[in-house]
């Protein structure tokens, strides 16, 4: 059994990381850290997680944990990840880290977004970013893998057979996602209480989203030119899943059906990534709890575009189950262990 | 006092009718029709209804019905209103049609889209498309308005004034919009029942939604050239509102400030469309059971484009409130009188 | 024009009294306080309150308000809207308090439940208990009046005609009430962020809901004798309204028929409170933003139980608009002036 | 590997009990029936079954499927299952039935409640009422098992150590259920679209109910004497899930620790019943997805009685995860197997 440890297990993506653990045979959770939780139990917080009836918050000092495990979660906000995963990285622990912090290549654009300094340049430099469709050899040999954002995850798989087989006008791409709440993570911001978002549908952060970066990195990694994109956030009243809806006009004249081709080809062999037969579109219901990302699209004729729509859930393909994902391939694990989940319906 | 009389009363649409008539001081309702429900109470279907406890549901036919009132709201399905529309207004009577019916000029363009004949093209031409913030004029002088779709109104509200102050390239219009559950109509289809419907997201009819048109000849109106756009409608789990996200490049390198002084000039004087300023974003919640239209807007700096959100309640300004909104235009009452409406909050 | 003025204006509550208040067209509402929002307008909080551009909240100094209004709505937590309410009272101006503060006529019960001193006792003497289907005479001639608390208006409603005709064995008599997320207030507390509350259904403060002592006391005092109950509140996943069902076994054998006469004997005359006919029981949803409190029962003739079912809006009939209720009156207005709301459906 | 046939498996609990059977490792689906799906593929129906894509839907012919399986769950309509029932039964093969049919061991009341002829007397004498907590033993031993209602499930869980050690007057049982949307089953019904039953809350069938005699059939076996009981549902906004608030006088004077000590005692080494500590009661979301019954309870000890609450999803325990956990039984299998499922949250 490999030892794993959760930095932040306090919020959604740290519950539900547990709740995937449970079912993996070969891994064993000793522990989870949160500051403001710290003694409480997890049951406390989460009285769904009955399996870690004995868990109790601790906080994170990494002199303390670090003996605990060989593999180390990190579901800590950003800026707070930078130090923990560096100190961790470097007493030669595997470490997945579900912060922002590790993501940007460019230290100069993190700086730039997220308003904080890095002071880990030489740790960035190790770390893999971790969407297995696209990189999972190099996964497969890091020991530091930044696990992708959520929004970047359903824009990126969306788009990434289209850049590659470079159907696309790369100046043209409009990315219009909408999030669950989930999204905003476990907090009491009264923005996100259920009087204030039921019954409601707004865009949000328009412009001005920190996941716009990311997606610009890796859809420039893949078209291997540089990429701007016009990326709008809504949020919606469900809990969990994210829908992203791609239009970018084609550089040549070519067919829906063909186009799927492409697509089904290149994501073939992935067991979490699934293109739809034309006609079909992805609800965010069908993916919910599972590390599936569901795509369908069309072309439309007339204006010329491209229009790609994909389906996640932001807890789990979106974040936890991709991190899982990870660990399975950086430990030699067979890919679908404990995320063969089906989504319950209704 | 006006008689006034609804044709198809047993939806959603003839139910926000009654709701908003009965604070008009100005009309009364003297009957309503329904073929289903032909016989039972308005009450019975709809509860909430109270002020009508004595309104029955009458079978639709022209000449039991022609002489009780002078004004006549259509809330037919697409086909069946053509004739009871041409009937009607050809007896003299002031008709708002909300059906699609009377919408597009171009009867081959509707043919084509709605897959019946058009067989009143005399009577198309007399129909003025009954968007006030464009056409109040010509509907004060109309006896028969055809009442825009709700996509309709909330994509060529947010684009009139860019196009009018031809400020983006009509080549590149991408409209996104979301809607509630209430825009597919009072129906017992599956599809949506609320196990079906809630904790769901998705997009549907993706480039063939029948308000493609309409929203393409508004726009082509406004603009004077023949524009095409990409539309995708997507479906929420909530039941009141639209929410739509446009996309468009800029033709010149202007600023938000300015492109929102172009926008509040133009609709300075509507009662019922209101630009938000800077920085703000609208949010369907806002809005929900009132007539009115807010839009929020932005440039993205980098991609040169112009994102405009705009959101309306689809049954209030996308439909029944828009309409009597028509109403009050073509009988020369105060825009306002029974649409000053303040949304429940939560 | 009567001016109004609000003390504690931030809240759910506060919103409704600002929502009702704008279509009344006898009175003006000249000010409202808040401590945390003070300096901030009332839109920025509430952008559906469009009516009020130009309101801008203060902080509560008697001295400074006292000058602005004849009536004071009291919309304030309680134990800090006993002073408040004692002060404004005694410079002779009308007072509807929205609080639990003058609701308890015993001064011991309230120091149990409520945990603080009652230091007003004069004062408290001299309130009227605001349910306008039992005091509408006493309220009439009051200048303060102790505005019901949701759940107790829906049950006393309930149980009113029942006690009146010493229909049940008051020693059997079980209330369970379901309240959407609004009763919790406008909080940013996590337990009603909507990733909490969706999807769950739960029973809270079983036997120790500060509204039990209320509820007891009125009921003691329509049956003439001391009433304990069974109360048990639920929290639902909808935002606005309490349904109530409660149960007591029948001293009689009486069937369904009868006592429904007798229901609706009692309630006739009554604008807002509405007994169904046989067979049928209310929803919630259809007297959403109305001050209505519909009714419906029945007979369990094998277990001899009358079972009465109650629907209200909790921020409506619960609160505000039984407050604005009140105050027509207080002031000699008709009663159903700014109440004649009718519910959105959908 | 066990073969195992689903007859109507085009609802919500045939769709539920694919999902738990996916994940077990002892059984595989070998057929299921559906007479209006007949020839679509279930992924066609239930998109989230992605490991049935090669399953489709046939018409129940008994001769043509008897063959394909040991294990036949039978999830048909009640009436419909009568016969189909008892063929299969004597073919010799193991049942579990989910419908009514087999449930109520005295004919006269099925035929009184269900207005149908029971046919099969014979038959029904065989079946063993599949409550594990309860008759594990008769269950092990039997070959046709009638699964229990949903509602039955939570109030007979709730109220079974209370019966046992005779704590409660057997004449005060007041049942008070909320079930979610899904308790419907997958109809279009109009009643249970997304407009009519967000925002909406209500109560049904009052003193109506069908799960009424069942309910009072096993409290009655329990208790060794005949008991009536007054049980009341709701349909709230939510999709899956039965709370349910139960009532009774105690009949000595006993306070609630003792109590929950003989709830605990009583359902020691069950797997799926669990009694909450002291204060704590169940909430719906808790249970989502899996086979557990949560219970909390507490002693008003003002009115000398005693209040019980119990969650449970009624697709999972009140349905499908029941019967497998039958199946288990019956064929020997570990209780937990495929039934280890941890909620998700949110």
């Amino acid at each position: 059994m490999i030892r794993v440890f959760i930095c932040g297990g306090s919020g959604y993506t740290g519950c539900e990381l547990l709740r995937i653990l449970s079912n993996h045979p070969h891994v064993v959770v000793t522990g989870v850290t949160s500051e403001r939780s710290a003694g409480r139990s997890v049951v406390e917080l989460f009285p769904n997680l009955r399996p870690y009836e004995n868990l109790i918050y601790e906080p994170l000092q990494v002199e303390n944990i670090i003996d605990k495990a060989e593999v180390f979660f990190m579901a800590l906000p950003h800026a707070k990840s930078q130090t923990a995963v560096h100190s961790i990285f470097h007493e030669a622990k595997t470490v997945i880290d579900l912060s922002a912090d590790y993501r940007l290549r460019d230290v100069k654009v993190y700086e730039e977004w997220y308003r904080v300094p890095h002071r880990y340049k030489t740790t960035l430099k190790k770390a893999v970013y971790g969407l297995p469709e696209i990189y999972a050899k190099q996964i497969a040999e890091a020991r530091l893998v930044a696990n992708p954002g959520c929004y970047p995850t359903g824009a990126i798989l969306g788009l990434y057979p289209a850049l590659k087989n470079k159907l696309i006008d790369t100046d043209t791409i409009v990315i219009d996602s909408t999030s669950g709440v989930s999204g905003a993570g476990r907090t009491s911001d009264i923005r996100f209480s259920h009087c204030e978002v039921h019954e409601g549908f707004k865009a949000y952060a328009v412009t001005t989203h920190r996941h716009t970066p990311e997606i610009e990195q890796e859809l420039s990694a893949i078209a291997k030119k540089d990429i701007k994109v016009n990326f709008t956030p809504h949020l919606a009243p469900f809990d969990r899943g994210i829908l992203t809806t791609i239009y970018a006009r084609l550089r040549k004249d070519i067919g829906t059906e063909k186009i799927l081709d492409m697509y089904k080809r290149l994501y073939a062999g992935q067991m979490f990534t699934r293109v739809l037969n034309r006609g079909a579109f992805p609800d965010v219901k069908n993916v919910r709890g599972t590390n599936l990302c569901e795509i369908g699209l069309t072309v439309n004729k007339i204006t010329k575009t491209l229009i790609i729509v994909t389906a996640i859930d932001n807890l789990t393909k979106g974040a936890s189950g991709q991190a899982v994902h990870n660990m399975n391939l950086m430990l030699g694990f067979d890919e679908m262990t404990a995320l063969d989940l089906v989504a319950l319906h209704p």
